[in-house]
């Protein structure tokens, strides 16, 4: 019994197929038929070891939609033939304070579907039950792929902070993340503002649901922006003039990163006390926040912006990432 | 009619006798006699233009503790006669949308009672109305000075961010600041750390609420704290390995900055990604947050441990603190 998927057998090597034995199935695990996978930015850095944490060879892919196809025996609330979506997580120790408290995604011991595991591009994937989320019927399960990881990313500050209707979000970055940002900000009845480098992105930007759009790279805009922010939510891995980027924000304001930028940050500590700024930052998201943005989403008609390829051109199809060509997320159909 | 107090006419000059018109009280002001007056160590850097906003000449001071002389015409609910205690802020627009919230030290209009004007080591002292505060009968006078600055600044996290007696609260540098700060957060219900580079100040560190010391150079302690606090309030303006202090933080922990550190603090964002962390910043206190502070401290017994100096040696007392000597709070009395 056997996975048959792609994988990388080192840095900077393309994709090839590749079978893996995952031996018998965990009590606390279940199997899922793979159905679509989103392809993330984190799959580029993973198979190129950016951040010293991949073991080789590794099948990437944690923005999975399929169906279970087998249930550990501890396995709870899942049924098989019931279609899920898998993200970053797989795994959490499931009785540490954060655990208990339902912040699983916080798990020191926590699991990542691709870190030291193998991931969706393939014909199956296992991971512990609570993180096989189930989709709610009105969303389209060819497309829904990228709302597990890139979705619940950009969601989970909404929840985690508090988020009111009447505050003004900012989203850096209009890409596979903040095309969604931007659509949850707008759902959730906020004032939203895009920030891009690329102006070919604004009138989409304005589709996505912002009302206002600024050159990310242009100083004079995003002076004109300053102070006009609760929270500006920071989607790219670049660095970016941060200064000037806290300086967006009102006072109580808050710049949280979800992107992964390796640089540090240099805070400033005048800019935080004067205003009583916070610069924080978030993971993927707990199970009970990946339940609520699904449901919101399919209550709100909120989707990636998708552009197919099927497994087998999984090289071609990260290619046309790494050009950064996507539009928004590509999502692979296997 | 003249105000007589000590200033500094350059950077890097003692403090010399010195008399000015106040000019006719404005209708929003209040005249304070001053009884009493902390030395913050803000005074000394406004002295020597540390932060490039003094205005020469100076008179320092801004924990003042004196006695209501004269009401400008639209001061509302204080009383000649009446004790009031004045911080760090002396004045806001009070009709942008912070000072209508009820966060008038946010307010971009905001002054301060030593940048561009004179503070309290003088006879007198004035201020808009809504920055004298009552001072509660239990309070003593003499010492609750330094209450008015340094106390409400690191009081004001444990009302902003809804601190909860569970929660466990490290506190850096343990001077002027931080020695109240142990004593809120003792009398909060929290569990304290203290973190000192000096490991005499271990048993009185203690005494003022600390259940655990570390001392902030040992790379070890450090280490050995980690992921075990909820808030960390640095209160000193020097840095410090700030990624090792970020490490000691829970997940959802806030690495909070009251002291005015001008190196920038770097921030990696998988520090506060994977964690959920924040880092944060905030002034004094808005005159609410100040009237709690008072209550709070008047039913708790929590006061500054103090030297006195008469204001005729301020020169001396201004030595002890930049000796690094002041155990833990200089008040001038007048």
């Amino acid at each position: 019994m056997t996975i048959k998927g792609w994988a990388a057998t080192a840095a900077n090597r393309p994709l090839e197929p590749f079978e893996y034995d995952p031996g018998p199935l965990g009590a606390d695990d279940v199997e899922v038929a793979v159905e679509h996978c989103g392809i993330c930015h984190s799959d580029a850095s993973m198979m190129s070891n950016e951040w010293g944490i991949t073991t080789y060879p590794i099948i990437p892919g944690h923005e999975v939609i399929g169906k279970i196809v087998a249930l550990g025996s501890n396995a709870k609330g899942l049924t098989i033939g019931q279609r899920v979506g898998i993200g970053w997580a797989s795994g959490n120790c499931m009785h540490c304070e954060q655990c208990v408290s339902g912040d699983g995604n916080l798990c020191p011991q926590g699991q990542a579907t691709i870190v030291g595991r193998h991931g969706g591009f393939a014909d199956r994937v296992r991971v512990q039950w609570p993180w096989a989320a189930p989709i709610p019927d009105g969303l389209s399960a060819r497309d829904a792929g990228p709302l597990m990881c890139g979705g619940v990313t950009v969601f989970t500050p909404f929840r985690a902070f508090d988020v009111r209707p009447t505050d003004r979000v900012g989203v850096v970055g209009i890409g596979g993340l903040g095309h969604l940002a931007l659509q949850f900000a707008k759902a959730w009845g906020c004032e939203v503002t895009a920030f891009t480098s690329n102006d070919s992105k604004a009138d989409e930007a304005r589709g996505f649901g912002a009302h206002n759009i600024v050159n990310s790279r242009n100083e004079d805009a995003i002076k004109k922006a300053a102070r006009t922010l609760d929270l500006l939510i920071v989607t790219v891995n670049v660095p970016l003039d941060w200064r000037a980027m806290l300086a967006t924000l009102r006072p109580k304001g808050r710049l949280h990163f979800v992107g992964a930028v390796l640089e540090p940050i240099p805070v400033h500590a005048f800019d935080i006390i004067m205003t009583q700024r916070s610069v924080s930052g978030s993971p993927n998201g707990a199970p009970t926040t990946t339940a609520q943005m699904l449901n919101f989403a399919a209550r709100h008609n909120i989707l990636p912006q998708t552009e197919h390829f099927p497994l087998a051109k999984v090289n071609d199809a990260m290619q046309h990432l790494l050009d950064g060509k996507a539009r928004y997320r590509i999502v692979l159909d296997m």
